[in-house]
């Protein structure tokens, strides 16, 4: 099964489009083939993407009666780009739930991640003007060459636009803040991600999401990053994992 | 690319292939096939298992200089059992390193996981035997209905013929435990992986590794359950994260 895509301008990383969004758009079109929502999705990321047509490629591996599991690859010009699986179902809200964390404090003097912090400063990446991201006071600090020593960020997540935060675009906002290495204070240039795999624990309720990120072990050229995102209501909405290159400036 | 496979007798949790081993299987035909070892392996578990041949069907996606991306399918009477994606390559082992973690302490009290803690206690998982597996105290209280109520489990583990732990065997080393979530006190039965991605951070040096898995968060109908794997020398060596199905008893 081929779905025809279109990797619109609008979502780059400098001139890179971002990796959520490239998982939600292959996420979209798995979720079509099989006519359910991701629950676990993992992206290889296997070349930089820019905008520009490109084709999704799908094979549904198995389609059970609760879950389908999907394969896709995210092609251009015959070339593999990125390369996705993922198993598509719908959770159960009457199960049993016990939760050890909590969501992170947003407080209203959070900063707008889309407002530059000094007039000399780089362009933003344009995927900001289309997001509604603000970063917890200091941890914005990576913009200023003030990094607060920890390798973290905690911010909130919408859409500029007020449009609702539904499964695929969970896919997307677990990559739309900056790298939480920027704030370790360890030099650091571009982190392309190798991998992503984004669990979906819930729809979340309107309103912004309250996300953290961390990157806990840098070792052997790579580096980890985990991220919780919690919803309005305070309930766990997603959990992402992704394996970066960590390239020395 | 076919790969004929074996899943042998031996590795199972009650009849069915345990869900590590059987990555690690397919993990072996896709580093075999692009000669690299693993760095990121994701299996999707489609179906119980059970020992008997099998083929493992290999597309090399992506061969670039420093990585290799790989899916596989384990498949038996054409039949598919486990996906697999994954990228291969080597870590590079002088670069930057900083780590927010400690391995957990593993004491010489802790308790052999093949042990029976009582004569009448039910038979034990097969692959206990090939593995030298110990509980920190305490934590083998799910096997006595003494749970300790967190969803947690530490312990040292090894081959019980004493062979090398190689990045392959760490896939298998990420799911040779009880799942953590027998400690919480909740009333739980079999808990299947929907799906496992390991991260492997680095060669284990000779001796026991030392482990902690825990699940922190249970809804929907589901549950995850994080790993961390240390070698002797205290390094970070691997790093797993599973969602699984939380049916009720």
């Amino acid at each position: 099964m081929r779905y025809r895509a279109d990797v619109r301008p609008g979502w780059e990383i400098g001139e890179i489009s971002n990796g959520g969004y490239l998982l939600a758009l292959a996420g979209t079109a798995m979720a079509d083939a099989v006519g359910r929502p991701p629950l676990t999705v993992t992206g290889h990321y296997l070349t930089p993407v820019r905008p520009g047509p490109a084709e999704v490629d799908i094979v549904v591996v198995r389609a059970g009666r609760r879950f389908a599991t999907v394969r896709a690859t995210l092609v251009r010009d015959g070339k593999p780009m990125l390369a996705v699986l993922g198993t598509f179902g719908v959770a159960d809200d009457n199960a049993v739930r016990r939760v050890d964390g909590d969501p992170p404090q947003i407080t209203t003097s959070s900063v707008p991640a889309a407002q530059p912090a000094r007039p000399d400063e780089p362009p933003f990446p344009s995927m900001n003007e289309r997001l509604d991201v603000t970063l917890r006071p200091g941890d914005d600090g990576f913009r200023r060459n003030e990094p607060p020593g920890h390798a973290e960020i905690v911010g909130s997540f919408a859409f500029a636009d007020g449009g609702p935060v539904d499964e695929l675009a969970l896919l997307l906002a677990t990559d739309a803040f900056a790298p939480p290495i920027f704030n370790s204070g360890l030099a650091v240039a571009w982190v392309p991600t190798i991998e992503l795999t984004v669990h979906v624990r819930a729809v979340p309720v309107p309103g912004p999401l309250r996300c953290v990120f961390r990157s806990r072990f840098i070792s052997g050229g790579l580096l980890d990053e985990d991220g919780e995102l919690w919803d309005d209501s305070g309930r766990l909405v997603a959990q992402s994992r992704q394996l970066s290159l960590y390239p020395r400036p």
